[in-house]
């Protein structure tokens, strides 16, 4: 773990370039803001957030990291802000200032093209609002900029929108654990009549490339993690927090690694556990000295009726593995970020089964890519 | 168009590393070299050239620019190459290393880890041999390092494999035409559905980005080539050659830019018109003082028995027009990079019919996007 200057081990090893062609790119289009804009449950939450605050907004100096359309920079404005800096990397920008003028709030918004990090702002702000969390929270860590962004610009005694931020883990069963069995079974058989036909029509044993084949093959059906909207039933026991933030005073040391040790208790008889999902949860509640008025939460766990776009993060297991009401699963888990691209993670977990019985399994550890 | 130094308009405004981010990371996966080798067409021909031409192998120095998995450098080795020089830019190196290995000819090739333009080899060679072809040709501008790779390592009598390009260009009918209107319409409904949405809901007026919402989907679902194994029952009318290229001394100024004046002729009676269609064939014919003794095509053209992974690039019309047999479509063609990324192509039609009866229509431009 890096301690001290906490810019060295996020900021230096980026290729600014890099990280436009792989992260950035995409919130160029309107076609992906649309599809956050659509999400119902977060629009709802910040909506809420902003309006039944008002208090936090009125007459207030606001900065909108990454404000991609601008909607919540306009939001901020019609709550009664004083001014607010909307900062999008992106060209997107160019959007979020057509229609912040077309909504009549181009006299209080400044929106500002560049990246956070390095953009100089003309005063202090009394809040930073940002809609930051990527799949299981973490993944794409902006929140480092909002970090950044904190430590340079938010009034000793400014809020955070959200304030608080939960990782959640819970067990899951689901069909897909046998289903990417099959499919990598079926890529294998795949490659083994390939090795056939080219050693038999072009003179060429590719078999010494199987163990490779095979590797790349497992790593993107088995051990990458998935995207899913679970239904509720499919959770088999209670899901347990892995890690709490407090937007206020977390550092980037604090959140570049998440490592956790927990234990998870099956609550369905005669059930597999297929895997873990992870989601997270954020909330808006003001600051201690500064609280909100109406306490708002946005979540992202299984839900029938309130999906998100962010749906949860499945790490399955291959095989699934037998279980009853009352097993407990204990886990360690640990995620950090990938070292060919700081906005992915590596995932792991050890897990080990304890019947009521007293009977337990040896520990397994599994390694998952969130891609 | 430029002229002078070749490098500068090629090379430098490159950034190496996202280059590699966009390009270069696909050919890392086993999965992606498996479907080039699993292309029986481009196998085929490759192999044939190779073996039906013993002399350009025996006691030879080759270079196989490119060689993904090894298989050309392999092939060579086993013709009777004295020594085979196998560039990768991409960690498929290693693979390429094992492969050869387990083939027992890794006494002959050696595998060098590196970017062509930026390895120094201790010879110049006799042959160079390379599968550089991108769609439709010349996406992907791979052959800018064949061209670089042959003016400093190939000797004065070497020769190139492949030899010949071509590119062709034919008239097509396809559904595809209608069906990407209507995808853009559902998409335009489903967004007007969201404007309203987001008023009522949330307050905001996102009409103001109706325009450029529109034009984001009219890039992506009419402007932008797309892929297609034809049926040769689609192609209506005689296709034409509108590039010819030399690879022993084509310069990249030469193919920087595609610019073609050419007519087709409609030999199908009471049809559509539904937009043209781009691929390409190349030639292993060995060079004037050192003919190949057996010539070998490797052709992407619609085929019913011979499918390629390359396929066909097709560029659709909105609405497709009405044509007869008889009807000549007089076109002037330009192709370049896109400013963004040198490996993708803008794309220009300039499209009049001529009926037999001597009626004319207006000329209509449409530009189109390789992505
Ligand atoms: N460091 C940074 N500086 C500026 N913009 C950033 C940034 N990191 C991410 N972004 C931008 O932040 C946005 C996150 S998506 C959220 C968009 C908008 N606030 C909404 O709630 O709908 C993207 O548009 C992305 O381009
Ligand atoms: N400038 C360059 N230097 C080195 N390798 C390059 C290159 N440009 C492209 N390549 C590599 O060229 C390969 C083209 S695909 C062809 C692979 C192999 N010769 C075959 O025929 O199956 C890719 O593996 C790509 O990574």
């Amino acid at each position: 773990m890096e301690t001290g200057n906490r810019d060295t081990g996020v900021r230096a090893p980026v290729d600014k370039d890099v990280d436009f062609a792989n992260y950035f790119c995409t919130y160029a289009f309107l076609y992906h803001q649309k599809e956050m804009l659509s999400d119902r449950v977060r629009m709802d939450a910040y909506f809420n957030a902003v309006f039944k605050n008002p208090h936090h907004f009125r007459n207030k100096v606001v900065l909108d990291v990454g404000t991609g359309s601008g909607i919540l920079a306009i939001w901020c404005a019609q709550a009664g802000a004083r001014r607010v800096y909307a900062v999008e990397a992106t060209k997107m920008s160019e959007h979020a200032r057509e229609l912040i003028k077309a909504n009549n709030v181009d006299d209080i918004i400044e929106v500002i093209e560049g990246s956070m990090e390095d953009v100089a702002l003309p005063e202090k702000v009394d809040v930073i609002i940002s809609e930051w969390m990527g799949y299981f929270l973490l993944r794409e860590s902006m929140f480092d900029s909002v970090i950044c962004a904190r430590d340079r610009w938010l009034k000793p005694d400014g809020v955070m929108y959200p304030s608080h931020a939960r990782m959640w883990i819970g067990p899951i069963r689901s069909g897909l654990s046998e289903q990417k069995l099959i499919d990598l079974e079926s890529a294998m058989s795949d490659w083994h009549y390939f090795v056939d036909e080219t050693e038999r029509q072009y003179g060429v044993n590719m078999s010494v490339l199987t163990k490779p084949f095979h590797e790349e093959n497992e790593k993107y059906y088995l051990k990458t993690s998935l995207w899913s909207n679970l239904h509720p039933n499919q959770v088999i026991g209670a899901p347990a927090i892995i890690k709490e933030i407090d937007c206020l005073t977390a550092t980037i040391d604090e959140i570049r690694e998440v490592i956790a040790k927990f234990s998870l208790r099956i609550n369905l008889d005669r059930t597999r556990l297929s895997g873990f999902a992870g989601w997270f949860d954020v909330h808006f509640r003001g600051s201690d000295q500064n609280p909100a008025a109406t306490q708002v939460e946005l979540n992202t766990a299984p839900s029938e009726d309130n999906p998100t776009h962010w749906g949860q993060q499945m790490f399955l297991l291959h095989p699934p593995i037998r279980v009853n009401d009352g097993d407990d699963v204990s886990i360690s888990f640990s995620m950090s970020r990938s070292k060919q691209n700081h906005r992915l993670m590596d995932v792991e977990f050890t897990y080990e089964l304890h019947q009521p019985s007293g009977k337990r399994h040896p520990p397994i550890t599994s390694k998952f890519y969130i891609e």
